[in-house]
């Protein structure tokens, strides 16, 4: 589209997107400091290395009880979630799909390296100063990429993909030291993340989000809405996050008991949420109709709430009551808050993140500590309920009510460091270094992407006055307006266009 | 397109689609039901208990050899062929994505619900009144919404969502019952249900088309194909189905060989269709060239037809011959079955699911009776015989050749249920309370969903006499006909529309 | 399109690219044959037979040691890849998305069974002649068949259906040959297939390619470029290759840590691919716009690089930098390399297999024959050294170096097995009876698929002279020209068409 790109490139003058050194700088840099620390630093645990056959017969073990049995299937699944999941659900703009889909694979890529070391440093390092990574490491990279990709949801078209590495970069680091506090510290549970990965990463993207405020973003209000295709695109998303919620949720669960039940609990939390969705969406519109915004989204909320919960004797009612008010809130969220929060608190959440993992995080994370705090040895019997809030070493004198105090505190630290830690990362997101692309530009992959010409016929966007369509030969756009037939030449190789008025022939 | 929204709200006035309130009911109440019916019945089983631990040391078993681990990947694989399978599956019509991708989410989370309970209290119930569930109850549940849906084929784009729901709730009920006389009763063997999933499925939908048949249907003829991406969305279906079949008939085989053997299977069975179908799509068209209706369904009619059998010594050229057979079948059924059940029998069936479901369920029980019926000590050894068919208790003299005449038993049952419960709830979804759509709104996502407006330039589908094209800006509906510029000014705030006839500047 | 078909048919009778008898007659053929074949030669292995009730107890095993559950979940991520994985990366192309997805499905379907017999006897054939398959054989066939889905990346838009069944079927043949010769006869190994799969399937690939050069093929190049959508599916393809490529690498491995660690390798390295690829995409072209073909392929180049080595301790630095180079590599090779083989050098590669499989396969075996020449016993263990390198039987007193030059002279066997067996069945492809499309009739799904009529107007690409653009009623197309408006009613019954020009009425 030769002489709109001449067009567009005129009106970006104002703004530079131009991350034709940046980009790259970044990624070299970045690609090359992790080699240098992943060879200082990172080894095989005894699961992967070479001596298993040796520590195996030492330890009277099959290979079948090799960890990675018991939880490669669910890492895969939770793999699919990252990057087909939250990939394809941010697919649903009509000219931002390459920029959904592109970006969530580039910050995923490189945000499961740095999780692994900060992660490893926190967590896993030996006595020998190395970390040692198995399965569970490479699940819990996936987990920690997933705060960022939720934080990115509340930022979609709006940012460039320089700013989206940094913002991955601190939230990762972020992540680390949050989950460190909570869990180890803490001793709080939270299996499914609904605290360290939702309510963490949802706070932390609207935080970055209203540092980010823009006030002329209606400017590409032209391009903020789907278009069919690109909606049927997203539910591919939607649809492969809540079949494998189960999977996510019960990832890294104690072995037996614990992913079995965590599966269940998330399976019938996620069925009760799409009932109530469909209800809410369906009563607030005209004619009942359902919106594919909440069906793409707050069908998800259930699996989310269910996080901190998961592995805890819920039972199977309390599993559906938690997914039937959190398909409520959740499509609720995206009728009024969030137009009210654009309103009125300057956040500009593309995704609806807080409907969808913010809020139901909260929910999750209150959900968790009212039942730990609940438990007793009649439910779970005494060995399970050690097993099951891991009541051991230090720990072995805790009861189930401190549990819960515990569960909460844990609670206010994801809040806490979700925005705090996004406002400083929004303030340094806002220095005029990063690529951003103008008002006008946003949601637009032409900003940062090759997108092909398209061939059909398509009513120009730069229509003013009396252009009606125009439409693109290899070396010409014909612009057909309502009384003359332009030719407007733009020769491929950047020399001067020429133009043509052939409205002559058509009279 | 506020222009076209009046004029087809204007023609919807004779019928009315508006499930404003009647939706939101039935999801809320059921929803609600369903939480009190499991908080009285519904239990962890001992695998999913907290008291595992324990069990677990009593009965001398390691963490490794809980059910969760033999089902969990193939519950995942059956997960996605309901959800992405035959949600996608359906998004082959060009204006019915979203009703076929997300109807089928509504139901299936629905089913789900209501199969575990009813399953459950024919199979599952405890001393004490309780369904324990687990892993395979999540299986069982996902195979008995699977019966549902195949039943939604028929109807895809012709039933309201609140159809949809009475549909699956009397899908389920009838299939809890038919599941049990066939397996519990009959003592029939059907590991991937091609009688009890496929042939009830299919019949059961096929009669309620036949109760809801619309004679005017050709109406709506415009909307009844497919577009270049659909077809290409539906492939995502087909290929997910296609893939995780040997999963789907592999489930809840028998530990072991079992499981093993049914995957092997279904694996040969699939591929031989694949070929077959290939061959007479091209015979029977015009110059050899594919038609993607047969590549999209029939190709998967192997799967159907090694249901019964796949746990069965079918030996690997007994799967290719059954796939052999099963894609010509299918393939000529496309071809000549269904234009003659739609003139003649008044049978509408959208998906083709008499081609795909029903005749190679069939196949698949026939299959299943011989196999059994030819079962020999030799083949499967003596314990392996016993194993395989679960000559046990109370069928502990039984020998394969009664066998074979329970497996045609079973096969009748199907049958009935399906052909007899259809004709019923048929007329129950005859009433005039559904909010079902006119005969020229089928297939069309305008009546229930909130459809993203197009800005691309489109040919109105209203076109009627000079109206060559029309397109939309933010507040006016801009129509070219051959001779007249046409503005029609319909603001979004429902106000009267205004009209003005540019033709002057035209000349 | 009644009328443009006309015109195409009439174009296309230079060429014959009716299939309506060949490809059936194939179909049918071979699928018979199979069936022939496997009833003399297929039976189920002890894991899979219903003897294995008997063989457990013998071999004192539980049922969680049955292969099938080392192996299923793996298998079913393979499926994955082959399926839809290779078949949606080949939707890109904006009119040959039903060849991509379709044809890839038909061939790999035909494959696997030909790889089942070809693989069967050369690795598994029994002493009574029977080959005896398990879970295992299924992985195999799989990757046997990826080698020719790789080659029709080369050939994609370009050949005819059948031809495609024959390249497979030599495709299939060449390739146990290769691997017996490899993998058996010189012991060298390749878990993941770098040489054995990717280095064979792409230079295959190319030299067929070569020998089917089309001097002409820019008449076709208004259909070479994708649109914004199908690069959205090809998205599909990419991140399910992507995510299940360590899946890929382990299926095969070793029970126990060499599933483990090559799960691990295979992850990291695909992560840096990632990083490397955006950053060249970014460096070479205009204002650092990233390109989806960059994005689509060189990420996946880390996987194929790894296959070789993914089993041996390559420690996760070792990963890093295999990946981050591999990225560089094959971003280069696009943009470079692809332009100048088809100018210079007659290869045409429609996917640019060259840079994603040909050149990383060759990188991953020098990678795998150096990380194998300097293994040691302080890093493997002594019994991990023979346990990962299979030092048993006849080569049990080999060493790590020697080992090493087993592994370069696989690499060799597999460049000379795809070059020379590309260039063999290139020639036979050459002969004028396959029904291969017409230089301009390329890239175009018209040829051998029923392509749904668009109802939406697009500008008819037959555009001579003055013909703006033309769209499709029930019975007619309507031409709008500059200064005409053409009615051309072409009934659906094939009688002559009728001509009409209204342009009167424009006036």
């Amino acid at each position: 589209m030769g002489a709109c790109q001449s067009f567009r490139e005129m009106c970006d003058r104002e703004k530079n997107t131009n991350v034709h050194l940046s980009l790259p700088a970044v990624c070299i840099v970045w690609q090359t400091a992790m080699i240098i620390l992943f060879g200082v630093f990172m080894r095989y645990d005894h699961e992967s290395d070479a001596h298993w056959v040796e520590h195996r017969k030492h330890s009277n073990l099959t290979d079948i009880e090799n960890d990675f049995y018991f939880r490669y299937p669910s890492f895969q699944d939770v793999h699919v979630m990252i990057f087909v999941g939250f990939g394809f659900l941010m697919t649903f703009l009509k000219r931002y799909s390459f920029g959904g889909v592109g970006f969530n694979f580039l910050i995923a890529a490189f945000g499961l390296q740095w999780a692994l070391l900060m992660q490893g440093w926190f967590h896993w390092l030996d006595a020998d100063g190395k970390i040692r990574i198995g399965i569970e490491n490479l699940i819990n990279a996936d987990f920690c990429v997933a705060g960022c990709l939720i934080a990115y949801g509340a930022l979609l078209g709006k940012v460039s993909p320089v700013q989206l590495m940094v913002l991955t970069l601190f939230g990762i680091t972020l992540f680390a030291v949050e989950e460190f506090i909570i869990i180890s510290v803490i001793h709080a549970r939270d299996a499914g993340g609904s605290m360290v990965i939702h309510t963490f990463g949802g706070y932390y993207g609207l935080s970055v989000s209203w540092m980010l405020y823009r006030p002329n973003l209606h400017q590409s209000s032209r391009l903020q809405g789907s278009v069919y295709h690109s909606d049927v695109f997203a539910m591919i998303g939607t649809l492969f996050l809540w079949m494998f919620w189960p999977s996510f949720n019960s990832a890294i669960c104690d072995h037996g008991d614990g992913q079995h039940r965590a599966a269940i609990n998330t399976y019938l939390c996620l069925a009760s949420t799409v009932l109530t969705t469909v209800a809410i969406s369906s009563l607030f519109q005209k004619h009942g109709k359902l919106d594919m915004v909440h069906i793409q989204n707050s069908t998800l909320a259930g699996g989310v709430a269910a996080g901190t919960a998961a592995e805890f004797m819920l039972m199977p009612y309390g599993c559906l009551i938690v997914g039937f008010c959190c398909g409520i809130i959740s499509t609720l969220g995206y009728i009024f808050l969030t137009p009210f929060m654009e309103k009125h608190l300057k956040i500009q959440d593309t995704c609806g993140i807080h409907n969808l993992h913010a809020m139901p995080g909260v929910v999750g994370g209150i959900v968790g500590a009212i039942t730990a705090a609940s438990a007793s040895i009649e439910v779970y019997g005494h060995e399970g309920l050690v097993n099951t809030f891991d009541f051991m070493d230090k720990f072995k004198d805790m009861v189930p009510t401190t549990q819960g105090g515990h569960q909460a505190a844990g609670l206010c630290v994801a809040l806490c460091f979700g925005i705090g830690g996004g406002i400083i990362v929004g303030a340094i997101l806002r220095l005029p270094i990063w690529g951003d692309p103008a008002d006008d530009n946003c949601f637009d992959d032409e900003t940062y992407w090759e997108v092909p010409e398209e061939e059909e016929m398509s009513p120009t966007f730069i229509c003013r006055g009396f252009v009606l369509f125009s439409y693109q030969t290899n070396d010409a756009v014909i612009a057909f307006c309502c009384s003359r037939l332009y030719c407007i030449q733009s020769p491929l190789d950047g020399s001067t266009a020429q133009f043509w008025d052939y409205s002559h022939i058509l009279m």
